[in-house]
This record gives structure tokens, sequence and C-alpha cells, in this order.
């Protein structure tokens, strides 16, 4: 097998411009251009090389995140980089560090709820980094539940100061990125509590390290909280424990943009509508969408290029054996993969859009489609972070054996990646929150209010509820208008189905709480369909040449039929379809399957990352796998000698049958 | 939440005896003493402790794990164990190391495949450990086709030896346990050649490592693979590459068993069945089995405790807020998954029974359940270590947040766990073997052929295609034949629908490669349905007393229901049952799921895990979980400091503005 380039092979199958794909996924010609730029330029710093990150300890890992940090630091400020290069440039560096909270968290909350003043006091400091902050919301006790935050904040009129107290061990702040070691700053979210009264949770920039020589301030105790899952991934950082034991702070340093305390300690509500909260939301969750299109595309690069490589079984003649990438097996688990990272990408653009949109109108004080880009971008955000977390080690699975190695990049992928199933609200808590979204548009529909936006669709329930699905051949499952419906009535007949049952219960929060587990299922359809639309959307609008937009149609058959055969038992259920059109979809997509199979390898190029973002060594954009695991097997520490350490004391004494009298 | 005792609550709500049911789970009281003993002697060694696993770094890990392995076979001598009480030791020591080949893998090896005279030689050696051996099987190219495997063992007839040598880069054995660098010896699987013909695949003793100095003998390459995936977890076993250049060995180092080699060259088969080895196939994937059940009812265990303790949301008048265990979204995920070990561990009991049937016969020379028999086991094997595998990672999210720290023990025991999924048969290759078993079943129908074992089902096809389920209330779905029926009529469906669609095809093969996907879909209806099976057997013939039938048969339903709430699609669309039906399967879950709830904690305290066994701090027996976990967190190397290493290099720089004149 060495010496062939299996890849070479591959790549010309193709039957697609690739590079015109590139602009596609990347989104632009200058978003294409600039990511490759930043991409070779992080490549090429042997600072930033990642392929020792899981051999090394905690702390040495700690410390080489920080030794990164600074570099891109330094690196931003010669090459005079814009926001934006500087933002890919942290992209593609690729490892959890302080600096994600600090312009991800801690900036966006001055910006956010800081009055203007605040922002002139703080921005400037933080944009310069003569600070360091987090985002300190999160305790030991206390996670979804923000209202159930213990911290408190009490104003002391007599010396116009909050005092921040801990007052519970569950009370301490737990988890925050950036808190245990590096972070001088933190935004920290208590209850306000001011004449004897709680006025519930606010934010309040408070100081926890000296910036002379970075010791814990009197009253902080601040560690970090241990090891996280995986090798190298998050341990890189330095995700924190905050206690505080009575600390100070001057009035002004709660955040004022929505409530302030006046000097007398009275509480003031602003006239500024608390719904400006909801559109960081919807800017956070957007951006999570966008990071589950990578990390998903990332995995379905390695699994594809290595699949094409690995050979296994049917050899005919003392032939090559058949790729692993030609069995109807590893294409069944694959190819939906691959199509679910480009559905991701183009719901994500599509998000990005929603948010400006959203932006405009709360700037014009239009509230009107804000609940509904709420709950869109909740069940977006729930969904693709679940599909990519399994996907990824679907992916792992797919590259057998090997990929079990954490040289194949997919271990630390996968460890790196999980998190996103619980930051930024807890997966099926988000789903719960879109299915009373669901269930208030049902209920709504016989007093004439029109659903909005995404659920527009309901407004068409009278239809949907008794409409038959035409499809008669598998070519039918190829046309989009038949894919929607089944998608629109599978999801109004389940939301319509829930509303019932809920309407049974003796209340309306009882049925809820009972049949949480059915508007779950409810809401995950109503968000697949979103996708759907979405990328049926795309398809239809975007006039590609080269060959791209044949791939793009083959890729949203997959993406929707696979979902469809994946949750046949809600189609069957709600009479969407019939048994024998359901059967007619398994045909369907083993033509698809065939379709994608010449183009598999070129569809992952299109992607365009470079071997080091990949950092796999199966995932190799030259194929030539098995030398570089070769090599990579011999730097692990084991290897340094032949005779293991330990072998005098422990091994030795076994063999040589001295371990009764041996003091082990 | 402080000084609450959850949990003694939670064990006041059981309405069963849990000694009770200890015996039914550990299969008898013998066998649960046995555990008992040999887990608290474990626990209370300080020698075994865990809770620092994954803050080792590789050399320190692998040096504790030699320690260990070490003063396991000081104990053993000194409390004079037997062979069933080391065999628990080393199980309740819960540590991948090197004993687990040598007497897991290189002695049944030379059991199975090696003559009397050559048993007598080396079992002695291996069984006193003056020699330690692992199994070199697969290659760097070549894993679940072992005929593909590359490595040669030419016979040289002038020195009557055997010459042992890797032609390629790609026969080099690669993943082998306790390999890299323990083992003195390894069975060696290499092509065996003489007089220029190339006879297959067959097994060698062969000697890797000097007795005197364990440095590797000449022409011998060998080292470890490196890291894989997580912290602690595999890394503690040094699975490895080995290359030979040019070895050679005695010629009675062939295992003899079954083929020999003559002084002149001549390849000779012995009279012994072949079959034989296939019975060594179903004992150890009948461990695996066992295995699974363990794995994934440690995971519910931890899960089970900790949403007991934790609290999130609903708070009412100031009070508590409510156990997520409360929410029927978690009960949903959760009971299932306890439901499904129980299920595992009771077609575990089975399968080893099935083992002792199958080796009876083979020693009687009856051959003709073996193929039944090998399928039943490869997809037993299969189905409980997928589902075991993702298990644990539903159960690590069903902890929230804290589930992703190391010390939750979630993370090391999935990635622990995973390789069950592909070493022994990668589980989708064990499903098409099953598929392939099961489409000669049904292709023999006609011939009057009966089928056995667990297919004899099919010899009822007639009446199940055709059968009506006859539940009309949500009830009716805990009649076990209601179950039992559906099952069967769902499995030989699908089977006869893909052996319909096979013969539609040019080739059988062709039929067989195209189909895949459906046949692996087929096979898991067919294991799934012997897995409810043996647990509805076991409710009806176990008599055991103090409520724990009752505790059964509701998991029973669980487990059948929720698969088939979940796998809804495969029964409806083979007409199976109707949509109605299916409905009514919701609604019983629900009414399940509330039986349960009073007895969670009771159901998984039945496994008798100690808190040293879990390795958890969320699923500690006292529940007193967040002072543990505050606790650990001050243990992470990066707190032995409070200001970090590379603060003055790599962060005063940045804060101090000296980043472009500082040389980074």
């Amino acid at each position: 097998m060495e010496g062939v380039d299996y890849l070479a092979h591959e790549r010309k199958t193709a039957q697609f411009d690739v590079e015109a794909m590139k602009v596609v996924w990347a989104g632009s010609k200058h978003e294409l251009d600039l990511s490759d730029r930043m991409a070779r330029l992080v490549a090429s710093d042997p600072v930033f090389r990642k392929d020792n990150r899981t051999m090394l300890d905690r702390k040495e890992l700690f410390k080489n995140t920080l030794k990164k940090a600074a570099h891109a630091w330094k690196r931003m400020h010669e090459l005079r980089l814009t926001e934006e290069e500087a933002g890919k440039m942290r992209f593609f560096i690729d490892e959890p560090a302080y600096v994600d909270l600090h312009w991800g968290m801690f900036v966006p909350a001055i910006k956010g709820q800081g009055t203007e003043e605040q922002q002139k006091k703080w921005l400037p400091l933080a944009y310069k980094m003569q600070i360091i902050g987090c985002y300190a919301q999160t305790e030991l006790g206390h996670g979804s539940n923000v209202q159930g935050l213990e911290t408190t904040a009490t104003f002391d009129p007599n010396t116009d100061e909050f005092i921040i107290h801990s007052p519970t061990l569950t009370s301490s702040k737990w988890w925050p990125g950036g808190l245990g070691k590096v972070s001088t700053h933190a935004v920290v979210y208590a209850r306000l509590i001011t004449d004897g009264k709680d006025y519930g949770i606010h934010g309040f920039i408070v100081q926890l390290r000296s910036l002379d020589d970075h010791s814990p301030l009197p009253g902080i105790t601040v560690g970090d909280i241990g090891n996280k899952f995986g090798s190298g991934a998050y341990n890189s950082m330095d995700n924190g424990v905050l206690r505080f034991d009575h600390v100070r702070i001057p009035r002004d340093q709660l955040l004022m943009r929505l409530s302030q305390v006046t000097r007398e300690g009275k509480y003031v509500q602003s006239d500024v509508p608390r719904q400006l909260l909801y559109g960081t939301m919807v800017y956070v969750r957007q951006t999570i969408v966008a990071d589950a299109s990578r990390a998903l595309s990332r995995a379905t690069c390695i699994a594809t290029r290595y699949s094409a490589v690995r050979r296994q079984f049917g050899a005919q003649d003392d032939g090559p054996e058949t790729a692993v990438l030609d069995y109807k097996t590893q294409q069944n688990r694959l190819f939906p993969l691959i199509a679910s990272a480009y559905a991701f990408r183009f719901v994500g653009e599509w998000l990005k859009s929603l948010y400006t949109d959203v932006t405009q109108r709360l700037q014009a004080n239009d509230f009107s489609t804000l609940a509904e880009a709420h709950a869109c971008t909740a069940g977006l955000k729930s969904l693709t972070t679940s599909v990519t977390a399994d996907g990824i080690e679907e992916c792992r699975k797919l590259c057998g054996g090997h990929g079990y190695l954490s040289s194949s990049g997919l271990p630390e992928l996968f460890a790196v990646y999980i998190p996103a199933c619980t930051y930024e609200g807890d997966n099926v808590v988000l789903l719960l929150q879109v299915a009373r979204f669901l269930m208030k548009t049902v209920s709504q529909l016989t007093t004439g209010k029109k659903p909005v936006g995404t659920t527009a669709y309901m407004g068409n329930t009278e239809h949907l509820m008794q409409c038959r699905c035409a499809v008669k051949t598998a070519d039918d499952w190829l046309n989009p208008y038949a894919i929607q419906e089944a998608f629109e009535a599978r999801a109004v007949r389940m939301a319509v189905n829930c509303a019932q049952n809920v309407s049974k219960a003796p209340s309306q929060e009882e049925g809820f709480f009972n049949l949480s587990a059915d508007l779950v299922e409810a809401a995950v359809a109503h968000c697949q369909l979103i996708v759907v639309t979405k990328f049926i959307e795309k398809v239809q609008r975007d006039n590609v040449g080269g060959g791209v937009k044949d791939q793009l149609q083959v890729l949203c058959n997959i993406y929707a039929l696979n979902l469809l055969h994946k949750h046949l038992g809600d189609f069957l259920v709600t009479g969407t379809i019939t048994p024998k059109q359901g059967a007619l979809v398994s045909d369907q997509l083993r033509s698809l399957y065939s379709k994608l199979r010449p183009n598999a390898v070129a569809l992952v190029d299109a992607f365009n990352y470079t071997d080091h973002y990949l950092g796999s060594v199966l995932g190799r954009y030259d194929g030539n796998v098995y030398p570089a695991l070769y090599e990579q097997a011999w730097k692990d520490p084991l290897n340094e000698s032949d005779v293991p350490e330990g072998y005098a004391e422990y091994l030795r004494p076994v063999l040589k049958q001295q371990v009764r009298l041996a003091r082990l």
C-alpha cells in the first residue's frame, strides 16, 4: 500500500469545481481569502504547533497556552491585523484560552450592560488588555437556573459600596473560563440587595487580582476547578472557582445600563428596554451554530479522507482491498454527517442575517419578532450542537481502531467540543423553551394572530393537518416541495398533538411538565424543519456554476431524507406519509449516496482546512497516513527508553519470582 | 443545601428489598459475597487509589500501573487467593494493564491452539509470570480482516526454524495491549510459508525481550503506539508496535494443535475440528457482554445518585429547587439506561449458560448449534457495547456541566470503555455477520430446516408475517406476549424484506453489498429481540420475594417499550403495529417512569459498587457531592501556586503593555 496516492485518484473523480465550492462554504471570496491567509499564518508559526498537546501535563499545557496567547497578541500588533483578522487568527490557533472569554464574554457584557460612562472607563483598558476579564455567572450549585444564584451584592450606604459575598459553599462561582489563574477582573452576577430588599440578579465589575503582582485581592479565594474531559482539549483553559468574603466594590461598578442604585440606596430601573439583552443571546447562539458546522466539517474531513485511504476486505486476485469509503455501511453513517455539516453552515449563515434583522428592529423599538427569533436560535443551538457532538464521535468510530489514538485528532476534537451542548443553555432546557413557544403559537392560531418567521408555516395548520404526501416513486422524494411539506406536516402535527394532550391535564403547567419528553420531540421536529427549509432555499437561491449546485442539491436531499428515515416513526405515527412512501426513502438514499461517493473527498477539501487546523494524522491532505502514524508513535514519552521506568522495581521482581520477598 | 442528606430520603422511598436485588444482580449469594469482599479489599488499599490518575503524566501513570500490578500479584500470594478471587481482584483494581492480556489472551491462546506438549512447556512459565505474554494479531494496515495480515513466518528447513518478518510498514504489529513495554513473549499471527507456499494465518510463540535485562532481542523493534483517548483511561496500557527483521524461532513455536510443519517442511493439518476456535470466540464475547452491563450500570449509578442530589428550577416559596431526577426529560433518558444495564446483565448471564452448552456439544462433536451461537454472541457483543458506549456519554450529559469534570469519573469511564466497540470485532462488521446468518436462515425456511436457538422464532414466520397486534389500551402493552410478538414480527419482517430485496440483485453478493445498511438494521432488530426475550424469561422464571419481581417487571417493560418507541419507524413501516398502538406506547412509558421513580436510587444501590470502584465525586454513596467537588478542585497541580507558572513571561508583558518590546 505504500507509495500509492489514493487521494489524488479521489480528487480526479470529483464532478464539480472545488474552488467554487470553497467560496460557497466560506460565504464569500473575501471570507475565503481571509481564512486562508490567517490559517496559513498560524500553521507556519512553530509557536502554534499542536501535535504535542496531548502529551503535556496540565501545568506545561497551561503555560504553553499562555505563551501562544502572548505570541498571538504580539503578532497581531506587529502585523497590524484588523479586528476581523485578529479574530480569525485566534480561531485558527485552535486552543481554548482566557482570551476567548475576555473578548467573547467580558467585553460584550460591558458593552451590553454598561452605561456610556462605564464603557468609556472600562473598555479602553480591556481593549489594550491592561485588564483581563471573565464572566462569572454559574455557581457550584447553580447552572441553568440563573435566578437561583446565591452570591449577594449588598449595598452599604455608609461607604457607597456594594459588599460582594458568597454565603454558602454552593454559591462558589464555578466554571467561568479564564477565571482560575488569569483574569484580573470579572463581571460577577449576584443578587442585588439594597435597603433589605432582594432585586434579583445583576452584573458587577469586580477586580480579583492585583495588577502589580497578580496575587488575589483580600477576601478573594480563586483557583482552577481541576482536570476536565480528555487530554489537551479544555485543560488549556483555567475554568475557575471563586469565593468572596465580604469584598467591597464602589457603587459605580454595578453595570447600570438597565438599572441603577442611587447614592441613597434606592433601586431605579432605567427606561432601556430589557429585550435588548435578548439581542446578545441571539448573537452568541448564532456564533455557536457557526462553530458547530466548523467542528462537524472538521471531523467529517478526517473520516472521509481516511476512509478513502483505509482498505479492508474484498481483495481480489491479490489486488488491493476495498476502500472502506466504498462500503454502504460507511457511506450510510458518514455522508449524512457531511450533509449535516453543510446544512449547519448554511443555517448559520442565515442566522447571521436574522441577527442583523433583529438588531435593526430593536433599534427601531420593534420587538414583534424577538420571541420567535429567540426560540429559533435556542432551538438551532441545541440541535446543531447535539448532532455535532454525536457526529464527531461517530466519525471517530468510522476511523476504526486508529481513531482512538490521540494523533487522529478526533478524541481531542470531541473532548473540546462537547461542552457546547451544556454552555449557553443546556440543550434539553433550550428545547423545552422552544416547545413552550410552539405551544403558545398553537394556542394563538384560533385568535387570528399570525405566526411569524420560522413558525409562519403554522399559519397553514389546517392544510398541514390533513394533507397527503403525493410521493409515488423513489424519485418523487427529490422534489423539494414534497420534502418540505412532509417536514412541515410532521412538525405541525406533533405540535398540535402535544397541545391537545397538554390541554387535557388539570393545569397547563402540569400538562407541560408531564408531557415534556413528547414536547422535546416536537421541538426537534420544528428545528429540523428550519434547517431543511433553509438548505432548500439556499440551493434554490444560489446560482453557482461549475457543478456546485448539483452537489448542494444532493447534500440537501441526503440531509432531509436521512432525517426522514431516522425519524420515520414521527412521520408514520402522525400519518404524514405511508409505510410505502417511507420505504421509498431508503431506496432514494441509496441512490443519493452513490451520487455523492465520487465527490466525497472533494466535498471535504472544499472546507479548505490546513493540516495544522485539522490536527490529524488520519486526515492529512496527502493521505500518507501510515508513515505519519508510525513516526508519531515514537514521540511518546514512554518510548524515551527501551526498558520502561519501573522495570527494576515492579516488573523484574515479578518475572524473577521475587515478589513475596520484595517490599513493594 | 448543605447538611441535607437527599439520598437517605431516596432510599426510604424504595418499594423493594435492596439486599435481595443485590443477589439477583450478582447472580448468586456466593458471587455477591465474593465481589463484596474483593471490592472492599481493593478499596481499602492505598496503593490502588485512582483519584489522582487523570493528573499523572504518561510515564508516571504507566509506572503506577506497573506498581499496582506487582502489588496485586504480591497480595494474591500473601492472601492465597483462589483463581476466582484473583480475577475479581484484578477487576476491581479497575485499570487497564498488561496482566489483562497476559491472562485474557496469551494464556488462552496457548491453551486453545497449543498441543499438549506445548502447553506443558509454556503454561507453567506463564502461570508463574516468569514470562509475560501478549496477543499480537492486528497490524498497522490490517484490523478486521485477519486474512489480510502481512507478517510472514517462512520455514527454513536448513536450520529447522521459522523466520518471522515484517515485509512492509503496514505489516507492523499495532495495538496489542501489553506489547509496547512489558511483554517478554507474544503469540504472533503471521502467514505460514513453507516450500514456497502460503498456508495463511497461524499463531507463533515469539520471544521479544531478554529475560535478563528486558532489552528487545536482535531483529525486534518494539515500542508504545502513543497517547490514546482521554486522560488516565487506556493510557495506563502499553499498546504496542512491533516489527520483525528476519527473526528466527524454533519450528516447535508454531502453535500446532490444528496444523503442523514437519522437519522436512511439509504442512500437515491435524484432525482436531477447527470449530473449536469458535468456542473461544463465544467465550470472549460473552465476557464482553458482562463487561457492558458493568460499565453501563456504573454510569447510571453515578447519574442517578447525582440527579437525586442536584436541584434546579421549580423552587416555591423559598423552598428547595426540584431534584433533576423528577424531571420527565431526565427520567426519559436515564431510566431506559438503568433498564438496559439490567437487561444486559441478564442476557450476559444467559450467554454464560450458552457457552457451557456449546462447550459440551463441541466435546461431543456436535456442531449443529455453533453457527447460531456464534451469530448470537457476535450480535449481542455489538448491540450491548454500542448502547453502553453511547449510554455512558448520555449519563455524562445527564450530569450537566459537572459531568465534564474528570472528578465525575464519567470522562474516564467513557474513554476506557469505547474500545469495546472496536476490539474483538468491529460492531458494524459483526452486525453484518449476523445479517448474513439471518439471510441464510430465511433462505432455508422453505427447505424445512428448522431454525434453532435464538432464531427459533423464525420457524413461525408464516404467522409472524401476517399477525396483528391486539393492543387496545396503554395497559395492554404490559402484556409480555404482546411485547414479544411485536418484537418477533418486526424482526422477521425486516429480515424477510431484506431477503426479498437481496434476491432482486444480479447476484447474492451484490445484493448483500448494496443493501448492507438495511441488513444492519434487520440484525439490530434481531438482537434487540433476543435481549427482550431473555429479560421476559428471567422475570417469569425467577421467584424472588421482597418486591424484587415487581421491579424487574417494570424494568423489563421499560427496556422493551423504550426500544419500541425509539424504533417506532421499524414497527410501523412493517405494519407490525398501528400508529394508534404506537402512541399508546408513549402513554405507558410515562406511567412506567412514574413507577420506577421512587425506586431509582435503590435500583442503582443494588449494583453494590463501592465509592472506590465508582470513582466519582458525583456518584458518592452519601450524596455529599458539593464539598467533595470543591475539595477535589484544589488538588489540581495548577493550584500549587496562586500565581501561575508563566505569569512573568507571558501574562505580565501583556498586562503591562510590554509585548511589542519583549522577545517572546
